[in-house]
């Protein structure tokens, strides 16, 4: 029998917030974006969302009792079971009790809340190439990198609910850099975003202003970011690739723990770097193969995310259509 | 109410095979142990099992009927499902369909055949410190290194089983060592009983005749092997020390992935090397600390196996007691 039931969505992002509606198949009905207040009450924000939400349900033609579930997906710590953010250090939230606000302007819907890297794996699982695999790793490869696991088409929190920290992988154990957590050498520390242009910046320092990297960026007018440093590289600047190898590599040893430990059916990889992938791809892949054992860990996938820039915001939506009961 | 079954278990090893009689609760009621005789077929030796089984019987003074089941752990490659032992290198038998041979002796008993890392695991969830975790993950420590993971208390094997290849990890990426596998820098070949002994060997071959270590051998008339060189280090040899703290720091980097990917409830540590577990630990623990993210994994349990010797033919009577059918 088809499920024909809708779900109503929420992304907040560490910038903007997607909020719309979505059928069990992951089609859009309708959709909305504004931006993510930080300064102002969450309370103010999610009655904001349920305005938007309404106006949603307006443009789809639905009525509110046609909707099973609200799902929400929020950067941070989240205690998904009680619908609370705990803490989002982007936003500067803490211990926001989601369900209940959301109950506020919606009385009696179903929330479910998750953190966002948990939500992208989902939504994958149930509306994007995860839906091949029993289990499957999401990594998302953006400012920071996180990842989550899906086994037997759930999530996996582990015994303390903190699985899945790839980014905090030590890929560099000898003269590592320093990364956010306070340890040294993390995958985070060479791979994100953040460590991409960290790395440009580096090399344009020690190259000097005559190097073709500082002469890209130059005559180009381009701050030095993840992505700027994506399009030297596709302008055939040599230290651009270099930087994005090293990345790769990096992520290849990561990959290569992971598939050695969970030999999984492929590891999804979303974000903003994947906006790079092709940059990334081929190290990734060949430290992977020189590193496991096994046949079907020598040739796992490792894919780019089917869903791109709505990850996060189909995975809110699949919070409502799991099989788990949702309160 | 209380499981009062019995089954039958058979733990073939590369040297000895062990059979006997466990109850629901663990206990041994009775056991024999006697050689695995490689050069001879594998029908004739499971022939011998089905015997001193049946002196196991009378010795208990229990009735095949009473008997609820046989579980068969051997090393090498096993498919579960069908009963069968794909590969056993050290054994050098191939596709043994252990169910059918069995059943050739004793008709119509459930059998059930797991590969012997795993069967440790599944007996150390059942009957020992792995009652105490939803998640946990086994490391055998031997000859070689294997690993085992159980998620919500039962084996997890992977996409296409073959989860768990902690031996794998690369933990040294630059001039690391030649690996059987033949990749080179795996903990298999840093940390393993066959690597603490070439370790040592290496050891004793650059400093000569004369160093502390070459000297501690000759003189206690030992042959150069991990447990020799754990008693070298129990006399103060400062190199023997040595030798452990690389073996316990490359083990320590290995489960700081494991740790930060799963975050498990604990890793359990077994096979023969854990005789020298007091040596390890310390280097396990100092590295896992200072390689991972978050309170739980920072203060991980890492514990010795409660099995001791009988890790795997406790291991095989818990195939019998698992919930999952056996047929």
């Amino acid at each position: 029998m088809k499920d024909e039931r809708t779900a109503a969505a929420i992304d907040i992002g560490g910038t903007k917030t997607i909020v719309g509606l979505v059928d069990s198949s992951g089609d859009i009905l309708a959709k909305q974006q504004f931006p993510t207040s930080t300064q102002e009450n969450p309370q103010i924000h999610i009655k904001k969302c349920v305005e938007r939400l309404r106006a949603c349900l307006q443009a789809a033609d639905l009525k509110e009792d046609q909707i099973s579930g609200v799902g929400i997906s929020a950067p941070g710590l989240v205690a998904s079971e009680d619908g609370i953010l705990l803490e989002a250090p982007y936003i500067g939230w803490k211990n926001v009790d989601f369900r209940k606000l959301l109950n506020n302007e919606w009385p009696s819907i179903k929330v479910r809340v998750e953190n966002d890297v948990n939500a992208c794996a989902l939504g994958e699982s149930l509306f994007g190439c995860g839906q091949d695999f029993r289990h499957f790793v999401w990594v998302t490869v953006s400012t920071g990198i996180g990842g989550a696991l899906v086994i037997n088409g759930d999530l996996y929190y582990g015994e303390h609910q903190i699985a899945g920290e790839i980014g905090h992988f030590i890929v560099e154990w000898v003269n590592g850099r320093r990364c956010g957590c306070g340890n040294s050498g993390c995958l985070e520390a060479h791979a994100s975003g953040t460590a991409i242009a960290h790395a440009a910046m580096q090399r344009v320092k020690r190259e000097g202003d005559q190097s073709p990297l500082a002469r890209y960026f130059r005559d180009q007018s381009l701050e030095i970011t993840s992505e700027n440093t994506a399009l030297a590289a596709r302008h055939s600047v040599q230290a651009a690739h270099e930087i994005f190898q090293l990345a790769g590599e990096s992520i290849g040893k990561a990959f290569s723990y992971v598939a050695n430990l969970l030999n999984p059916g492929a590891i999804i990889v979303g974000g903003g770097v994947t906006q790079s992938f092709d940059l990334l791809e081929p190290h990734i892949t060949r430290v992977v193969r020189s590193a496991v054992i096994g046949d079907s860990n020598r040739s796992i996938p490792i894919l780019k995310t089917d869903l791109g820039y709505e990850a996060a915001f189909l995975g809110a939506a699949s919070l409502v259509f799991l099989k788990r009961n949702i309160s």
